[in-house]
């Protein structure tokens, strides 16, 4: 039988230890933080080096044999986990983080370190990964550049996109790719890695980054500025952008959201009078980040955290929205961008689309991106889903910020691309992959 | 007459003035800056907008007639310039600059807009570009995009591609794709504009981007450091990387290009003792950049620029070294990136392949990317040009680091490249343009 080649050959190259087929052993691996998708992996394949990454998909090019690649398995659309029958092809054991190179603030991760590893190598060398999110001890650097994480502070710093200096990736026949030199001007041909960032999986098996690190900025403050409305909130951003460079995060998030978290945290509220919307803002520099926030704030209606404790309280109140609206109901989780100034008209459609299907909508996100995590608690089935979708289509922006499109959204991908966008898409998809054996099912329905 | 027929469409859709036949009208689109290439075009086409462009590339693609697209034709390396017979598509016309969105710090650009014209933009809403180069009167947005340039500022900004926050172009069947929303983060499908960034218009032809701008930096200083060897000047890279984080620039010459610029412009010399290898030093912020500089050079053997006066005196015995090397003889560019840690070697060897074939070597760059422009003087043909890529390829560096592949070096992809990149890059060329007719020749030999 060609299952039972298969099988043999990835025992040969990653050892029989490393090849799960064992329904319990599999099962970690085969549903993803969402928990709502999961899959029966065909096995679950642990190579320990690119070498045994190259293998191992060679090896199911030749046998037509479909894989899912999965680094720390911390994705919300199902990109990183069986649809049924696949080869699960886990990373995580490339977990290795080189030395940082002082010169160009550059060093080499292997695709299944952590962010925490990333961090800690950066931190050591006196400088910054300049990217962070909650699930930075279990989301990986393979995984981070396959979806091309965000998080807060790609206001200042971009998405992962920006860290990735060069990359090392396994092409669907199995050969790899390698530009990790670290020049970071370097127009010889295609920009492959730009193209494999964000790509989830589906056109190439990343194995290796080289990441680009930023300066270390030891002077923090953030502030907590109450506003009348979202428009008010942009025209705030504008001052932030012009006034005070050292602008590092810019999050935003409603009243009741804030009551949300309030109660659930048993906690006072941090501003008064209440404000119909908050942002949460973060300067970042070398010098008075203090004075240049005071500056650019003028006469607004703020609290201000100066010292660490008092930045965390403030952040607080933003990070536990996901908390508390867990503790309120199983939520449906849609994480889109809409233009700047569409925003307020969005979320008020949000809301009445919402409350019309007899759900409940609590809306927050990345207003420097403007990136909205709809969290829509009550909703039956994926109809509530879809009309959200179709209100970001009508404002030109786009059905997946920065969790990706994996399964979760496949079929939607048209209401934001266009018919020239994806059959380009399709066409470069079976240039690099003709036998579809890469994540199939991902991205491309 | 086929061609006939294209010529008559193309009149149709742009208007008669604008399809140029005559030879001395089109002539100064038929070579480029370097001197180098020069070719005859089928005729000069001038579309006023998008929907021209996309008219144009389709009426081409059903002639199967081959398109050379040209910005401000400032290019060194022959990719906007006709090889003979294409029609040269020049996007010049389309130069609007739109109003700066405050919030997002975006502005969309046409393609003909000068670089120029976008930092006056940019200006105006008191932020930056955040790239900047000598040829800004005449290269244009979507020249800098297709090559995604570099200049000095890059070590901070990234090149142009970490100023496209989206784009419009036409691609090979006259299809226009459109990412403008200005979304920072947005991961629906695949990043077409990050492919298209680069591609030296052959995988598409880019009509307007939309740029994201930075904050404008009011307080600047600039140091010119004299040092013993290569390793310290990277050992003093490392030092400003970690402890000075409004680091903007570190750019590199060395003693006998200082000589040559000295002599040219009769200047005396700006230190003494004089060093071997010069770094000059930009910081930019909101603060007391004169102080962070300080802290950071610590001892090191330097003359500052603090006012704009002593800054551009400074910065002029950098910069001087094109036209100084121009009033010495004709000279072969090459444009390469190497590793930092390998660089020293590099120039070394450089230095001698250079005189063993009886010319000289003139050698000055971008420090912070491994950017090195090899200036050859006195060379005959192609085999110290290649003898120097064979330098760069040996150390795992780039053939084009800042200006492009083109025509001038497509024979050389493969130095750098590997089989299997340039395996995929062929892929994605035939799946996006299967009648080769975006640029032919360019990139891909």
């Amino acid at each position: 039988m060609a299952a039972d080649t298969l099988a043999r050959r990835l025992r040969d190259i990653v050892g029989a230890g490393h090849v799960l087929s064992e329904p319990d052993l599999r099962e970690p691996y085969e549903g993803d933080w969402s928990g709502r998708f999961r899959g029966a992996a065909r096995a679950v394949v642990r190579p320990a080096d690119t070498a045994q990454v190259t293998a191992v998909v060679a090896a199911c090019a030749e046998h037509g044999a479909p894989i899912v690649p999965q680094g720390g398995n911390t994705g919300l659309v199902g990109a990183g986990v069986p649809r049924g029958g696949e080869v699960l092809l886990s990373l995580r054991r490339l977990d290795a983080v080189g030395d940082v190179d002082a010169a160009t603030a550059q060093v080499d991760a292997g695709a299944g370190a952590t962010l925490a590893a990333l961090q800690s190598a950066a931190a050591a060398a006196g400088l910054d990964a300049g990217i962070d999110f909650g699930a930075r001890d279990s989301a990986t650097v393979g995984g981070l550049t396959a979806a091309d994480a965000g998080g807060r502070r790609a206001l200042r710093h971009g998405t992962m996109r920006a860290r990735v200096a060069g990359l090392e990736a396994v092409l669907a026949d199995g050969r790899a790719i390698d530009r990790r030199t670290g020049v970071l001007k370097d127009n010889a041909g295609y920009d492959l890695p730009a193209l494999l960032v964000g790509s989830e999986g589906t056109l190439g098996v990343i194995t290796a980054v080289r990441v680009q690190l930023v300066p270390r900025l030891p002077e923090r403050v953030v502030a907590l500025v109450g506003l009348g409305d979202v428009e008010e909130a942009a025209d705030l951003l504008a001052r932030l952008r012009r006034d005070a460079p050292s602008l590092e995060c810019a999050d935003f998030f409603l009243d009741d959201g804030l009551q949300l978290v309030l109660d659930h945290l048993r906690l006072p509220a941090p501003l008064e009078p209440r404000a119909p919307v908050y942002v949460i803002v973060e300067l970042a520099g070398r010098g008075d980040v203090t004075e240049e926030l005071a500056d650019a704030l003028g006469e607004a209606h703020a609290v201000v955290g100066i010292d660490g404790t008092d930045r965390d309280r403030l952040w607080r109140l933003r990070e536990s929205h996901t908390e508390a609206i867990a503790a309120a109901g199983v939520a449906h989780k849609l994480d889109v961008g809409v233009p700047l100034d569409r925003l307020a008209g969005f979320l008020d459609a949000v809301r009445e689309t919402v409350e019309e299907a007899g759900a409940r909508a609590v809306l927050f996100g990345h207003l420097g991106d403007g990136n909205v995590h709809v969290n829509v608690l009550g909703a039956e089935g994926d109809d509530v889903d879809e009309a959200v979708l179709r209100l970001v289509a009508e404002r030109g922006g786009t059905i997946s910020a920065e969790h990706g499109v994996g399964v979760a959204k496949a079929r939607w991908l048209s209401l934001t691309r266009s018919e020239a966008e994806i059959a380009a898409m399709r066409a470069i998809k079976r240039a690099l992959d003709p036998q579809n054996i890469l994540n199939p099912g991902a991205v491309l329905a």
